[in-house]
């Protein structure tokens, strides 16, 4: 076949090819991707989610997008030996839904029936920020370990584990909630009062960065992106830090430092060996993290747990969830 | 054989009979009792910690306390398949050693090695609020049930979880430290502030009614206990509270909310479909317990997660976590 027909279509495999398939479900986009058994990529498809269009008909466009990337690998359905969906909002495992998943507007989607029956294959489903830390436990910065979590600052604070090379996950839901330790517990408040994520999430730098900003607190910021805090990015955070704004890293070390405070609470409660951090906040400003995470949570720690573990960057590209979510279904289904 | 050689030693038990063995390492004392293959009890056997006299000594006489308590049985160490130690302070489950127990002075005490040398059988460890927890897993409150979380507040706060079956064990240590969660982790000090432990502890809620019974709002204490802590056990202040000091419910009531914001962290980061609650203040005063904890949390936890989960009464004996290790070496070791 020609080239032209693109970098996989002209791959000639052998019908006795067995492959791992991943989906990430992202509130805008999915994406399907097709992986051999050592876990090379053949073949992927994109689509936009249209949440918006309903349950029925994105379970449907999901079907598709993992049919358009069989076929982008060259490969037939009968060939697939097992699928692995990340999807937004926490999910019952067991029962094969995503439990709510307010980004799309959906409640109690049955993703593994309705793949099995499009697709034929075995399907197993986890959070999208646990195939993320899956993925970065079998292929990226935390392998080899024996107990990893991993945290991604981003809008919220996400967060997943993997304990003796499973994904943790509770009785009837996904778990490890990070962003939702309560800073203020004693308050007693209907709410619980404000949480990590409300207190050291990448939203909330970005609006106490407008406000050093908008104070003449950081003129450097100020003069990249304005009030608005959409403008205000992980990497222009970094940039003003760079170019001399004192407040920017101040926030940002108190943030890091309030996310130590969660990472010492996940560390007295599962002891992991690897902490990796991940999300764009990390990656513009490693060095904020890595060591303000962990200076904090050691200062906080019980002796012995201080220094037990390592916190590590995340290694792999922002779309590595995809790849997490068919190497969990190769380690739940074998 | 006659009677009055002890209940146990009259047994003529077959020499195919093959058993488990538990061990509880206290502060004070240790014991150590023989289980048949249907968990049976078969002997016991009790002995002084004296962790004063050092670390060698003490681990002589957990493998005297074992032997004793086989002999007791009447059962030879070519019958024991396997035993389990539960530990004071945290413990490296795979290294086989207690890290460090504070209250015996001993560090990184190589209990697994030592006591197979002694028995000839295969040892494993594990802390004993995990034991605890296993034993109300295994025959307890928590029988059935997917992923439990047992939390015991006593002069501190204990807690462990069993999920899949299995107790949760660190990379390096044990772990579910519940007592060490922050309850003000934004000061950011150098100690991280007071913990769940200073604030909702029996020895936290007896300063706490000391204080008020000093300032005349709790008259029954007062004229039962006076004013010193060491007095203020769970039983008095539950009968304070019975004959009308306001005060005192009140207090047990604000401990109880402060256990809810912990058992919201411990739903978020583990979702257990099982809270068991033990320990003395439990146990006389079980509703406010188990209705404020579960109140508390339910208010602080995020929609998916609001009654996912039961919180009940231990049902065990104090001595239970014995039976708890021997069940946990089983399940560890088959």
């Amino acid at each position: 076949m020609s080239k032209d027909q693109g970098k996989n279509t002209d791959n000639e495999h052998s019908p006795d090819l067995k492959v791992w398939v991943g989906l990430d479900l992202g509130g805008t986009k999915m994406l399907a991707k097709v992986f051999d058994e050592q876990f090379r990529e053949l073949g992927s498809a994109k689509k936009k989610t249209e949440g918006h269009r309903g349950m029925e008909a994105g379970l449907k466009r999901m079907a598709k997008a993992i049919e358009a990337a069989l076929k982008d690998a060259g490969v037939d359905k009968s060939q697939v030996h097992g699928i692995g969906v990340g999807c937004p909002g926490p999910v019952d495992a067991d029962k094969g839904i995503i439990v709510e998943a307010p980004n799309l507007g959906w409640k109690k989607a049955p993703v593994v029936k309705s793949l099995e029956k499009a697709i034929g294959a075995p399907v197993v489903i986890c959070n999208d920020v646990d195939s993320g830390v899956f993925a970065e436990y079998e292929f990226g910065a935390a392998k080899g370990a024996k107990s990893v979590v991993g945290i991604f600052p981003g809008t919220g604070i996400g967060g997943g584990a993997v304990i003796n090379g499973r994904l943790l996950q509770g009785a009837n839901l996904s778990c490890m909630e990070i962003g939702h330790i309560p800073l203020f517990p004693e308050t007693g408040s209907k709410d619980g009062g404000p949480t990590l994520e409300i207190a050291a999430s990448r939203l909330a730098i970005a609006a106490e960065a407008a406000q050093a900003a908008y104070r003449g607190q950081a003129p450097h910021l100020l003069e990249a992106c304005g009030t608005d805090i959409s403008n205000i990015t992980s990497g222009k955070l970094a940039a003003a830090i760079e170019a001399g704004d004192q407040a920017i890293e101040d926030i940002m070390k108190k943030a890091a430092n309030l996310l130590g405070a969660g990472v010492a609470t996940v560390v007295h409660l599962l002891a992991p060996d690897m902490i990796v951090l991940g999300g764009g906040l990390v990656e513009a400003m490693p060095d904020i993290y890595l060591k303000g995470v962990k200076d904090s949570a050691n200062a906080r720690l019980l002796g012995p747990y201080r220094n037990t573990f390592k916190v590590v960057a995340a290694e792999l590209e922002d779309d590595a969830g995809v790849k997490g979510a068919a190497a969990w279904a190769r380690r739940a289904l074998t």
